[in-house]
């Protein structure tokens, strides 16, 4: 699809970057989170996500959405990257998502259509992306809640979906359901169906359609949001909302709170290479590989390995004679498993995080 | 066997502590070597060898025949495990084991026992060593050369082998041959012969008789030894031989010039739980396992993981699901490999000191 010029108006980008998670131990620490590490490139994932929606003739300059112990990395990272965000919203407390994005609806206003984006998620094809947004720009100014579907390539058990239904204008369908994350044999009907989409959690919609429908199916969230807005303090850029009022705020995903509830709720199915990178086996998948189909980064030496995922900050790594593992040395921790049990991270972290450590 | 009571006359070892191998890398580095590293309990391989022979009613306090390089932290070592060698012999350049034996035979002198031994193997029944060593001495008064020739349990195409004839004593048999490590064919074939044992390197001989050989057999050798204990240095116990005289002799393994040269050479054939640890696979086999299978050592969880060596110094490792691997952290360097293939860590190193690294 070619584009035929600037949409209608610009769209602000709302950049979500509060998370912590796990599953990239060690790599990925409490202090150092999946979206800060340069994960596909040199740029971090976050810095990635601001570059997406760089082009001023289409999109603001963009909010940040973070948490107390992020927000200057963060910052620091975007400047680096030559983006400066237009407001960066300091979450008081974590929340999840529904209650972040309705501090940054409240805080932008109006009529406003906000971008909403995870910043910790790979695009590889950003024209669709782009192209994408397009298309739903003109039903999201009509008031519709619209995220963007990710085409699935495989049966994956991991992620929701969202089964599409009429077709609204081109390329965007009116959300028929949406699908708690199956098991294998759904996940596989959904495949074969056609009409089925994973969620990615990325969202395009006006401030005040989405402030509505949170008043309307989740108003604890939106009075506790609107309150700690209210009570904010502005200093040269930040913007710290209230931790007493959000603290009343329930710890929801938007997509239960709001979108799975709305009325007006469309998908914009969309096919751009798109990744979570939610274990090692997803990096993997997402990275170049070598002739043997190694994906390495840092100071590595393998002899006859195959299929592996190397990567290491600082340690020499020599691996020998080793097939399809990922092996990871970070700080003062390595972890060695097989790419396709990498799912089980979150699990020895756990442990570990009960035994006090790391 | 029980002994009978303590030996005609005592016995004086003689630790060979020279070697810098590669094939425990990264755990062995050229300023570690392996015998310096507690691989089979909290002692260094080196202190367990002279804690092997610490009763003086049997043993003169030990000689160490070192390199420059090693010579203080070899002596620091034998202090903390409270064996204070009689005299330090410090190789002025590496020459293999026939010009370092050569240096402490004539150091010592006369018609002393002289029991050598490498300083970087494991002997995990001892009181069968000492039983062989009292076999041993009637004959090595007599004038024989005596090895110790190890049980073999195992078609081992690592070693080299000693073939035994005649019966001279009570367990105690005139070498027929040694023979260079074989085919897997040929150690088959060996071990079904039953008359044949691995040659570890562990001799027992007078100095005088040694020396007559390395004259006849090697005469450059033991020249050379000679006039660089003639024009040595001693002092505070340690023996500076002249470099420049010591650098004349061939670097030859004593196995090669005198042993297989020689007439009275005989061996007494031991089964004492001997390991040259090698290799992270036969330091596998020597060590304690859990249920499991995995031997680990230092700060490590395994999920799910089995038949595995894990060691580490300092590094966090967790391994998840992986089977029959070595994983072996130290200083900035992490290894995984196969057990089974473990050989091919010597290859690595190569490598790496040919990119100039380690």
């Amino acid at each position: 699809m070619t584009r035929t010029g600037p949409p209608g108006r610009t769209v602000t980008p709302v950049i979500l970057s509060g998370g912590a998670g796990t599953r990239l131990w060690p790599l990925s620490r409490p202090d150092r989170p999946k979206q800060m590490l340069a994960l596909a490139g040199p740029e971090s994932l976050l810095a990635m996500t601001a570059r997406r929606v760089a082009d001023r003739t289409r999109f603001e300059t963009p909010v940040l959405v973070t948490g107390q112990s992020l927000a200057e990395a963060a910052v620091d990272q975007l400047e680096a990257a030559g983006v400066r965000p237009g407001l960066v919203i300091v979450e008081p407390q974590a929340r999840n998502t529904a209650p972040a994005i309705a501090l940054a609806a409240l805080a932008i206003g109006g009529d406003a259509l906000l971008l909403v984006m995870p910043s910790d998620h790979l695009i590889a094809d950003n024209e669709a992306f782009l192209d994408a947004i397009e298309l739903a720009v003109p039903i999201a100014e009509r008031g519709w809640l619209v995220t963007f579907g990710i085409t699935p390539h495989r049966a994956e058990i991991g992620y929701g979906y969202i089964l599409r239904g009429e077709e609204l204008t081109t390329g965007v369908h009116a959300v028929r359901s949406f699908v708690e994350k199956p098991d294998i044999v759904r996940a596989e009907s959904f495949i074969a169906d056609g009409r089925y989409s994973w969620n990615a959690g990325i969202f395009l919609f006006r401030a005040d359609s989405f402030l509505e429908a949170v008043a309307l199916h989740a108003p604890a969230i939106e009075s506790a949001a609107r309150a700690a807005i209210e009570q904010a303090r502005l200093e040269g850029g930040r913007l710290d909302p209230a931790a007493d009022d959000f603290s009343l705020a329930p710890a929801q995903p938007v997509d239960r709170a709001v979108m799975e509830r709305a009325d007006k709720v469309a998908v914009v199915p969309v096919d751009m290479r798109w990744s979570d990178i939610g274990s090692w086996q997803a990096l993997y998948e997402a990275s170049e590989k070598d002739a043997a189909g190694n994906a390495v980064e840092g100071d590595a030496m393998l002899l006859d390995a195959s299929n592996c995922l190397v990567r290491t900050e600082g340690h020499k790594i020599v691996a020998i004679g080793v097939e399809g593992l990922a092996i990871v040395a970070a700080g003062d921790a390595l972890l060695i498993v097989p790419r396709d049990q990498s799912q089980r991270v979150q699990e020895a972290v756990s442990r570990l995080a009960s035994r006090g450590e790391d």
